[in-house]
């Protein structure tokens, strides 16, 4: 059994839209931000870093979304969520690490810009650099989604965790004041991810939890 | 064949240890940061983001140190750099990417505080607060060593890409103005991994480069 602890818009629904699709049984449960359910030692001794998505399985607990997304790929049947070809996996690797480490980092300098500075002006001049940051950002994601031409996802014909994730950032784009019409391949990903039943499922448990 | 783009003291270091480990054949090239190569024409066609490292191989390119670890592993003898089993392959990349996504961010708020906010004030307002981000960050990294008791590799007894990975990382921490005596088992792990004749050669050829 995997029991995925998530946040409502996080980058939790990516691990979230991953599980859904992949026919595993799981279950969802909310952490409470505007509660502090983080904070709390319940949470800490579960995941230590105070973030979302943790997932609990059987042999522990896996943290960061990539790792958590990579594995339940490996989980899920063959080439369902992930290229097997060792290159290919690590291009799709590739993209996602991008969205950690720089698109999210990117995006936390709007609400969380506390984590790298004490200084209220300082924070405030980190979030107005929220917008011009997320634009590069997605400049150069776009143009990845251009070579592929009229493929349907991130890494080309064939869905796979990228999918999710991305289609989770690009769910923040208006939020750090960033027209998404300003990319027209990341639109039409976004508008294409938003059918797929297994993310029309995840943002209502979403909505039903957060209610 | 295989070509890695470094630059002396980065993060790439951590991947130019795992070809070293490998065996497998590499050829590492510097890429001068204080020349400004990283936005020359030249190196943004192998890597549209401008940074190291990145590995050309002769299916493409490939970016983000996790990514790159994890395929150096793939292509090494099975078990030499990577756990086979998926979950513990896992945990190795979540520990992988907290570096990546975390402790990296951290680190680069000292000297590419621009990044993130274009005033000097935030600029140094940030800077102050890297020492404080990276002691709480290696203060989690100690603890996961510790419940290692006394194995000798970040996942236990078997070496693996996250231990380059994290050697990189705390040769950092004298220039981000935190004590490395102040964690003793990461201590125990950076002169082990110094003893290391793939670590030796990797350093040595980081200085001829540069030199």
């Amino acid at each position: 059994m995997l029991t995925l602890y998530t946040a409502p818009g996080s980058c939790s629904r990516a691990s979230h839209i991953a599980l859904e699709e992949s026919g595993l049984a799981f279950e969802a449960r909310l952490v409470d931000f505007a509660q502090g359910d983080q904070r709390r030692p319940e949470f800490l001794a579960i995941n230590p870093k105070g973030r979302v998505p943790a997932l609990v399985t059987d042999q522990g607990v896996l943290t960061e979304s990539p790792a958590i997304l990579a594995y339940i790929a490996a989980l899920a049947p063959q080439g369902l969520l992930a290229p097997v070809e060792p290159f290919a996996l690590a291009r799709m690797q590739a993209f996602n690490l991008y969205l950690a480490s720089t698109v999210h980092v990117a995006h936390a300098h709007g609400r969380r810009a506390s984590r790298w500075s004490d200084d209220a002006a300082a924070q405030a001049s980190m979030a107005a650099k929220v917008a011009q940051n997320m634009r590069d950002c997605f400049t150069l994601i776009e143009a990845d989604l251009a070579r592929n031409g009229d493929s349907d996802w991130v890494m080309g014909d064939a869905y796979s965790v990228a999918d999710p994730y991305l289609f989770t950032f690009t769910g923040w784009l208006e939020g750090d004041g960033v027209d998404v019409a300003e990319f027209p391949y990341v639109r039409a990903h976004y508008d294409r991810m938003g059918r797929r039943p297994a993310v029309v499922r995840a943002l209502q448990a979403e909505q039903t939890r957060a209610a």
